[in-house]
């Protein structure tokens, strides 16, 4: 039978305990979330939601067509220009999804003949845009300038570092400043995925602008608008000639529709009111030294957060499975990661500091995480 | 300097006439639109828009993360249950976009050591689908039920076939039930990118639905909600086993932030509309035909359409771009597809039948479309 193959599969992930179902949620729900990438608590605020509705009403459920045929509104343009002001790029191109602005961004900055250097600890997007890439991929060591240099050296061509800004799992930051230097030591360009920063680090405008990188002629970044900006989408912010590149090559952006208005609108009103309020960046980060802070106290084993990600390890995928289920019967939501998604095959609860958590929520969530411990 | 090789590359298209500019579009203009995919005319329907509105108030500007972890709403499910239902699947699985649900298709089903056959012509997003793949792809002659024969011949091993249903650039349709008993004979699964049938083919369930392949075992459809359902998203529809199975390992699932509330509001809202009222759909493929008849009577072009593509040739790219410019000064807008963006190196206009096109403005389609012909 065509597809028999798959039931095998299944009874090993079966037998591993690996198997992953969906868990759907209702509207209002008494769980506390810290799972979610909602960094900000922007995703539900009454501005973002109306800016969604407004957009739907005024342009239309979606964008109709490919971003180059009819799928370009003044709205998304609108975006595009904000959003590289408030980050520090002279311009900025808007997708479907972070996970094909990464697609876009490695595949079309790494042509036939050049060399990309990839941190052993970055995001599955990035990691398949390499794959997709027609240049050549060395995994460097993860968060290691030294290994950046060495797998930089000796080649000819063009060159390109790929690094998440702020890594998914362990909340841990790449060392910027040493990358950049190591990169320009060798003529290459650095690629940052700014993913976890935005919104969080440097004021809300994110990593490269907290490391003075933002604006660089050598330095693109990608951004998603569905953490800190409560939406979906993604974008590349780089110098204009680097996206006037993107419109001409990149092919989740040619042959992908342009994103939904609604989606547009929200992260547009998001990111309007980070820029009135940037206090709220500030507590993002606050909220997890705290987080870290507490939970290190109660004796457990968590990474100190860079940035809104507080990472805890656990013995095994099994019990991590389990201290997620207990949380959670226990009133709190958090997330599970553990091998295939880990890179280092270390299963984890994952928590996020929102920045509208309360004191008490805070107290509560340690508490939770303390007393279910395996 | 890092990204110097992109000026060179700017010129050689510069040199070729070839550069793409983004053309943002106002919310209200008197363009009449024969460019977009939103071949229901829904995109703008009150009921898809105030679906896009409601699910933003309801369920927030974002699904604020995996949708394994937080991701998957009750909207999620429900318009997952609906759509399979309606295209007559046993299971569906929603995606940020329709290029996004592709690479998890053709990714997951097929594993290493597997052959992928891709028809010649098909989308971008199943090639890069078949690039990323571990399987090994050979391409098959467009739409040719004997070379997917010879391809398949001898393979030892999982093996797919992977068509567009209906081809987006020229709108010819695929040989179904051929390529169906063609993988048949070979044990192979068929994996059918309806995007350009949903909504137009079978009553607007689709091309597999029309071919009567549909809720077959060996068979698994994609969509994408951004076309005929006028909102953005994807789906994967298949066996309830092949859904499990995408959950547990499609990377472009798994780490993506889930579609957003509101687009799978708006698809929802379009899809129980179309059901309710399924003659759209018919009328989608009458205006296609009516366009054909009429600009053939005229002396140009144009392939005879299967669903609500309607494909014009045009000389050579810079007098298709003339074309297509000339047509926007006279009040029509048209798609342009030229190198590379078209498999064979032949420029066209792409002029899409929306079902709410009026006499008149067919009339004038035609009459704008022959007046500036090159
Ligand atoms: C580091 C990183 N990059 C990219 C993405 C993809 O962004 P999106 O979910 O908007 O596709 C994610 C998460 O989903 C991420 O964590
Ligand atoms: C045949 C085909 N498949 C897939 C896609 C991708 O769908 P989406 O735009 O929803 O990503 C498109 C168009 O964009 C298409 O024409």
């Amino acid at each position: 039978m065509a597809f028999g193959w798959i039931g095998e599969q299944a009874e090993l992930r079966r037998r591993a305990g690996l198997v992953r179902t969906l868990r759907p949620r209702a509207a209002d729900t008494p769980l506390l979330d810290l799972a979610s990438n909602d960094y900000l608590g922007l995703a539900r605020h009454p501005e973002v939601t109306e800016g969604a509705a407004r957009a739907a009403r005024t342009w239309g459920g979606g964008a109709t067509g490919s971003r180059l045929v009819t799928g370009t509104t003044e709205l998304h343009t609108a975006l595009e220009r904000e959003l590289a002001d408030f980050c520090g790029f002279e311009a900025a191109l808007v997708f479907s999804s972070g996970y094909a602005a990464n697609l876009a961004a490695v595949t079309a900055l790494a042509p036939h003949g050049s060399l990309i250097v990839s941190d052993a600890g970055n995001h599955a997007s990035l990691i398949d845009g390499c794959r997709l890439a027609r240049g050549g991929t060395r995994v460097a060591a993860h968060a290691d300038p030294d290994a950046v240099r060495k797998a930089l050296d000796g080649h000819d061509g063009p060159a390109v570092m790929v690094s998440d800004t702020v890594f998914s799992v362990d909340g841990d930051a790449a060392p910027l400043t040493a990358l950049a230097a190591a990169c320009r030591e060798h003529g290459a360009g650095l690629v940052l995925d700014d993913a976890h920063g935005l919104g969080v680090l440097g004021g809300g405008r994110g990593a490269p602008h907290a490391a003075g990188l933002a604006g660089a002629d050598d330095v693109v970044a990608t951004v998603t608008l569905s953490k800190s900006l409560g939406s979906q989408g993604g974008a590349v912010l780089g110098p204009a000639r680097v996206v006037e590149h993107l419109v001409n090559v990149a092919r989740t952006f040619i042959f992908d529709t342009g994103l939904a208005p609604a989606a547009a609108g929200a992260a547009l009103s998001a990111l309007r009111l980070l820029r009135r309020e940037p206090a709220r960046a500030a507590r993002a980060g606050e909220v997890a030294r705290e987080l870290h802070g507490r939970l290190t106290a109660a004796g457990l084993h968590a990474v100190r957060p860079d940035a809104a990600v507080v990472s805890v390890r656990a013995p095994s995928p099994e019990q991590a499975v389990r201290w997620a289920a207990d949380c959670r019967a226990a009133g709190l939501s958090v997330g599970c990661f553990r091998p295939p998604s880990v890179p280092d095959g270390i299963s984890r609860l994952r928590l996020t500091a929102r920045a509208d958590l309360s004191g008490a929520e805070i107290e509560r969530a340690v508490q939770v995480v303390g007393e279910t411990r395996p």
